[in-house]
């Protein structure tokens, strides 16, 4: 189960006349970098009113004290005058995300733990008034690195799509001058040797994190490929190989966005399967609630 | 429309095994105080999923100071330990279930007013982010005082369903003998003629409304008409009239409870009537947000 979270995007302000766009993009880049769409199931999360239903439920059972003292929560709510309300209940519509499939692996970044955590409180409380009705879910995380690639332009942060900074990240889709652009601009520190030592020296750490996943190589290799290289000339050597591991993504993700009937019936499809498995798990939680 | 709100009970503890029963004993006595079912559409809050979709896109234009002030929250809050996330959510759920049908008139309580603000400002927020969705909420209030109705145990407070002694309600089912009784050990003052006044002396100048509602009559009359009597008198006048005046009703529920499948019919061919209408507002609401 894979799906574009537009729910989740209104907790933060959207251009609503580009979201349906940003939708088809989402799905074509995905789909592009090798997504089985008759493998998985590929929907929009407000396809499926379940989620939305579900997240009522949870937010009787979720408090106040718990949400707001979650680390990104507090994060972001720092930097805004007004706080709206979604993003303090984010993670409980992410709760209703995996519970609402009977969820039990999800592939999340370090980052997203705590909120793993909290879906887990949530089902247990659940099953603790009402009766037993999602299994615990529990994490993936990823042991190639790809889900702690470090921003960019600071090392300190996490990579992420929605930093204001473009040249904070590398899209699936960005072209050859700009992956090479990007990659040259990448903030990293005086020693000119290549190393990988994520906590002394996290920018260089990240090139080699890259230059491992787009060629499927250890750190080890890497880095004794590198070996006489100054980080000037390194960084072109991970270009070069982002260049190449992307091309082929980039050209599909090009044909699909050229098809966005295809891309909408893909995810209507997706949709349509999902909301099946949806309504079971829900209308026997809301059984189990008293609603049915 | 009016519906029954499920999903909002869910806010507080319920014991779900009798939630069903509960749902029942509710419309056969709406049916039974003479909604017309063919002119009304009663049906109940959770078979509407567009209630809970709307409640999430109005969750992300809230903000949680707004919702944290108002003051059923705060002296909600005020008795809890942990305070669930549901609590403060209510007036978003609130404004969804007005906002859902295009409400233009809401009968409401003088204590909902509030509430009812909360709706006409999410509806504003809407319209000033996205594009005008929905027309703004106005308040119907009582003339005739049903809305101000006190505790029988402590005029000070409104007299509710959810107070936790029965002893303080009268209910439309209530049977002769709990009438007399729970009007009879109604809390007054100790000045023994009958006036009305509710700021000095409310617990009789509340029996004075209920005579009012009862008989249809002024409080002026029920007054004139209950010279010479003592406050002990007076109830057993109040009570006869509440008797015969919720004999039919009674009767009428009675019958309707023995007729559970009628009930679930009635629930039903309303919910889907009600799902029409949500359907094309929040298709509306959820196009102008870019969800469409």
């Amino acid at each position: 189960m894979i799906f574009i979270a537009d729910l989740h995007s209104l907790t933060t302000r959207q251009e609503p006349s580009l979201l349906q766009a940003r939708v088809l993009e989402l799905a074509a880049c995905v789909l592009a970098a090798g997504l089985d769409p008759a493998r998985a199931v590929l929907f929009v999360q407000s396809a499926v009113p379940r989620h939305a239903e579900l997240c009522w439920l949870l937010t009787c059972l979720a408090t106040h004290a718990r949400l707001a003292h979650l680390p990104q929560y507090k994060e972001k709510a720092a930097t805004m005058k007004e706080v709206p309300l979604g993003l303090l209940l984010y993670p409980v519509l992410q709760a209703a995300d995996v519970l609402l499939y009977g969820g039990t692996h999800v592939p999340v970044g370090a980052d997203q733990l705590q909120h793993l955590q909290v879906a887990g409180a949530l089902a247990r409380t659940f099953a603790h008034r009402y009766g037993r009705a999602f299994p615990a879910p529990r994490a993936l995380l990823a042991d190639d690195g790809s889900d702690r690639l470090r921003s960019l332009r600071d090392p300190n942060k996490k990579m992420s799509k929605s930093d204001t900074d473009p040249k904070s990240r590398i899209l699936l889709t960005d072209p050859d001058d700009i992956i090479e652009l990007k990659i040259r601009k990448a903030v990293t520190d005086f020693t000119p040797q290549v190393t990988f030592d994520p906590e002394t020296r996290p920018g260089v750490s990240n090139l080699v994190s890259i230059h491992c996943l787009a060629e499927d190589k250890l750190p080890e290799e890497v880095v004794q490929e590198a070996e006489g290289l100054t980080t000037a000339q390194y960084k072109r050597v991970v270009a070069a190989a982002l260049q190449r591991a992307l091309a082929p993504v980039r050209a599909r993700a090009a044909e699909l966005r050229a098809r966005p009937n295809y891309l909408r019936d893909v995810l209507r499809h997706g949709a349509a399967r999902a909301r099946v498995r949806a309504d079971a798990v829900y209308e026997r939680a809301a059984a189990l609630a008293g609603l049915r």
